[in-house]
């Protein structure tokens, strides 16, 4: 059994909870939250606080809080005897080294608060201080069922990064997508199958050998077209640098 | 029964034919290509040919070629009485217009020689100079089993220029997530959890919904981090470009 004092009750927090609260051999003795107001729902489920004074010695302080307020409760934690983690992709390891056993456990997920998440399929980024404290952490990712890596602090920032690109902004272009189709008449749902196919492709082919498109063919009467299309000085950046970035890619 | 002749052996066209070719009520009696070499592997399942003089009696000609080989194709199916109807994306109804029933077949999906396609879920993007032709296209499609929409050839351009943002050009992300991740010993199998979940979430919100990351929560300080660490300038100009539409689409 391992005692776990979760901290952060935002997205990574509270699905981490929900996650962590299910399982046998894990038990969640105590849940920070800088406002008790999330946490109350919860509270006949552990103990929640939002007082940094009152925690209790746990085998793994787990911190999930925004990057900046992540040196103030490293600092509360100071006296305390367990393993402290945090699971921030661009934070470095030695962030934590006023701790004795310290580590990182960072799920290379995007986390919404009201879609459930399933951690058997969760990349767990693990960096730690001592072959001791990264067993810890291997443990607990194998007690939620995920697939565990060790991962340096300089590979999780290339992670981090690459996570943008692949997550946040591959989503600001199925948006851009959905601002066209919207602006005529046009339903998005109408391209989701072309997206599925899209992501369904990776399964046979890396992304470079699936690459397709008036880009890659050089198909200039195509690309002039589109882009004297596009209403907006950004989408039309976004054309031209995104064309010529994948006939680099291809040269 | 509807009688096919089916002209081009590129990606569409090669797929076109394994669909049609397997339901009852289409008989493709006809299979032309500019070489005969990619459809020798059909001569037993239909006639062949690579000469455009030979071309019999269809009640639809279905044009899948390259657009600039459209004109030719389109000039010399002049004389026959059958639709003729191409399946582009970017391709005007009008160009068409030197026949007496002319119309547009245009699924919207991406394919690939090596992977077989689902027509059920494919949007067929339908247009025609005439109810009854249109009424042809409708009915191909439905024996295809595929959802058909009745799409202006204005609404098509706009789907094709949004079909390059979602498809090609996130699939161009996901490739620069690999050429990161192989830069560094990753494997891109780490990121294929998320690329996952990035879609899966647009079954329950829209992709502007949707949005998370750095740039939508304006932390300067990852960006500046995320853009300091990238080493191409045009991986820093798509960085930041798409930075600041995200902003601004959230603005």
């Amino acid at each position: 059994m391992i005692k776990v004092t979760l901290l952060g009750a935002g997205n990574v927090g509270f699905h981490l909870f929900s996650a962590m609260h299910q399982i046998e051999g894990i038990e969640v003795i105590q849940w920070y939250n800088r406002s008790l107001k999330g946490l109350i729902p919860f509270q006949e489920k552990t103990s929640i606080t939002d007082d940094l004074s009152t925690l209790e010695e746990a085998d793994l302080y787990l911190i999930a809080v925004a990057d900046d307020a992540l040196p103030v409760i490293s600092q509360a934690l100071e006296n305390k005897n367990g393993v402290v983690a945090h699971t921030a992709g661009s934070v470095p390891l030695k962030t934590l080294e006023n701790h004795s056993a310290f580590g990182v456990f960072y799920p290379l997920q995007t986390f919404s608060k009201n879609k459930t998440v399933d951690f058997s399929t969760i990349p767990l980024c693990i960096e730690a201080n001592s072959k001791p404290t990264e067993k810890v952490l291997f443990d607990l990712a194998e007690k939620l069922s995920a697939p565990a890596h060790r991962i340096s602090s300089d590979q999780r920032k290339v992670l981090h990064v690459a996570a943008v690109f692949v997550n946040n902004f591959s989503n600001h272009l199925f948006a851009i997508g959905e601002e066209l189709c919207e602006k005529n008449q046009l339903p998005f749902s109408i391209l989701q199958p072309l997206i599925n196919e899209t992501i369904d492709k990776l399964n046979h082919l890396s992304p470079k050998e699936a690459q397709t498109g008036p880009a890659l063919r050089k198909d200039q009467k195509t690309l002039d077209s589109h882009l004297q299309y596009l209403e907006k000085k950004v989408h039309q950046q976004l054309y031209s640098i995104l064309s010529s970035s994948i006939q680099q890619q291809h040269d």
